[in-house]
């Protein structure tokens, strides 16, 4: 993986770059829809390669590992040839959904013991066992193993943890470098900052990540519930520590006013859940606001779904059609905002570049973050 | 509406033509897909029209008229522009579906009253307001208001029904005739022939439905649970009766099978929810047998989930993966074979009107039913 950086903001930390990968090139800022399972809910593989078009997406290797499991995903030749993608794929470590387990899951130095939220079957997580399952479903990106603190975190625990982290990470790339790419192009793994939202931990933090000296570095640990204030200090005080010439991933984030804040933080890749189960739920994002698609104000305003036309869903619907398709629950509803939330999304992105490149990247990002603070 | 001929099977009762409508030509023999509340679930508009197909598709009555309800679809300029098809719709008269409400309707010569599945409310359905809620839906063909008998049906029963079926078919016949097209283009008239399994009911109902002069004909109350060779025996029977110059269409037909031993029987359209409901469900049909995609028999098949490449999914999806979707329940899979099942139920009708012309339809269709009846 190599990184150019080809622009930095004047008037704020914001990037413009590329990442090369054996998959192709990821222009940066890049938002990553998520592929949970294999698949971007509702979205054919074609729609998403030539209307949403991102350079990369994500999925879950928790999710994989259980279903269709690592010996499918070896048969098939890794996840690109099993779901038909041919672009780059990032995997998360499985720590986040282990985690969010709960009860079910037993934390210790070697690693994580966890019960299936499918069969109720016990599995064991190590930082040597995430590397091989990623590995093995084939990402083009692999996620450090780490522990996400929840939020709020008390000092102590965040600390400890912290360091937890660190020494994971240390087996991580170890195990990393001690094992073959699986399938003849080149795998990178990526290390994750912690250290929840105290600004000391956060610093030791990435001045740890950043001695590893990895190609790239994340922030982890940020949106699980903190207010958007103390993410942006966060990001503020790692962005400070961590090399500018290494691309910076902020995982789970965010809304579209998130990301412009976290991009002016020189943020360049993020992922989140967000355009899509939003999507599914009637929702969408849009330049001057959010919408909810299931409310009676649409029932009989046929005017387009987004006049912006992101993707040919937008004009192709009406905004009082696709209120008749939550109406009446039809998975047509589903898939139109899903694509106009990941089109929107990538729009914004490829947006934010153009402006980055042209240098009014913080007037723009000022006045776009304004409009679409609002709910049409 | 104009019915052209085309060529009628020297070994069968086949036929090929073409039904001109103001929304376009329709090549006889033809399956249409249902669009219930105003979308072929899964399907994409665009999808439909550039990768399925169809000459024209169907919807539902009945629930139009409940949701978003006719005044919306009035506002919309009709069906059309609200749901973006400018391809030929038919309009089922709401009839089967209130019947199947089974406890809460009552039928009465005037008409039926019924409860709303949705919220209980009471409704009245009669010959001339299901004539007038068609023109306002706007579709290009309209059917008659009848009743549609269950199976099996005691004769006395099915013999006061279909006389009641046919007093109601004046009644619409005088309304529709008495009420202007809505919407600028011609929208047409199907009656519908009833008579249960009973050969001298069916006969009389279709000398009955073929003495009222209309531009085409349907076939009702079959494929409600009685053995495929009593279907055949009451096609037979009818179109025997039926003018040749006019299209037959034998509502809600049916399995491949269905389809193409009715086509030999003389019918022209067609529509059935299988397709989709079953593919829905993870149920495809093939040239060479169903297939159960839920199956652990298709794990690590990672060949093509059709070779036969009816549609982009079938060889942009393997069957491991398509399996892999429905496991996990995901709604792309539904997608897929939603596609798929359409696609070739299309492909099937449009090989069979290739055939009919070719003059070896009764050759083909023989193998074809042969090598479909399997399970893969
Ligand atoms: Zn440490
Ligand atoms: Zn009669």
């Amino acid at each position: 993986m190599k990184f150019d950086l080809l622009q930095t903001d004047s008037q704020s930390q914001a990037r413009a770059g590329v990442v090369h990968t054996d998959h192709g090139a990821i222009e940066t800022p890049i938002f990553m829809p998520v592929g949970t399972v294999g698949t971007v809910k509702g979205v054919h593989q074609r729609e998403l390669e030539q209307e949403v078009n991102p350079d990369i997406i994500l999925a879950n290797t928790y999710h994989l590992y259980l279903r269709p499991g690592i010996d499918v995903l070896e048969k098939a030749g890794g996840l690109h040839k099993f779901m038909n993608w041919d672009r780059p794929i990032l995997t998360d470590s499985g720590g986040y959904q282990v985690y969010s387990l709960s009860a079910n899951r037993k934390i210790k130095e070697e690693g994580v013991k966890f019960k299936s939220h499918i069969d109720g079957s016990y599995h064991f997580f190590t930082p040597e066992r995430a590397m091989d399952i990623q590995r093995s479903i084939g990402a083009d990106i692999i996620m450090a193993f780490d522990e996400c603190t929840p939020y709020p975190c008390e000092y102590n625990y965040a600390r400890r943890s912290m360091h937890m982290t660190h020494r994971w990470l240390k087996r991580c790339i170890e195990h990393f470098n001690n094992t073959p790419n699986k399938y003849g192009f080149n795998q990178t793994l990526f290390p994750i900052i912690q250290g929840s939202t105290y600004k000391d931990l956060r610093e030791q933090s990435a001045e740890f990540i950043a001695n590893c000296d990895m190609p790239a570095n994340a922030i982890g640990g940020l949106s699980v519930g903190e207010p958007a204030e103390e993410m942006y200090a966060m990001t503020d005080v790692v962005t400070a520590v961590l090399p500018k010439d290494k691309p910076r991933y902020l995982m789970g984030v965010g809304t579209p006013i998130n990301l412009l804040e976290n991009v002016a933080l020189g943020v360049d890749m993020f992922d989140c859940v967000m355009p899509t189960r939003n999507g599914r739920n009637g929702m969408i994002f849009t330049a001057h606001g959010t919408m909810n698609m299931k409310n009676k104000k649409w029932e009989t305003d046929f005017s387009p779904l987004d006049p912006a036309d992101y993707a040919w869903v937008d004009t192709a619907y009406s905004k009082a059609y696709v209120r008749h398709l939550f109406t009446v629950n039809e998975m047509l509803g589903r898939q139109i905002c899903t694509i106009h939330n990941l089109s929107f999304y990538l729009w914004l992105m490829r947006e934010a570049r153009k402006h980055i490149l042209a240098g009014d990247f913080r007037t723009w990002k000022d006045k776009m973050v304004k409009q679409m603070d609002n709910r049409l």
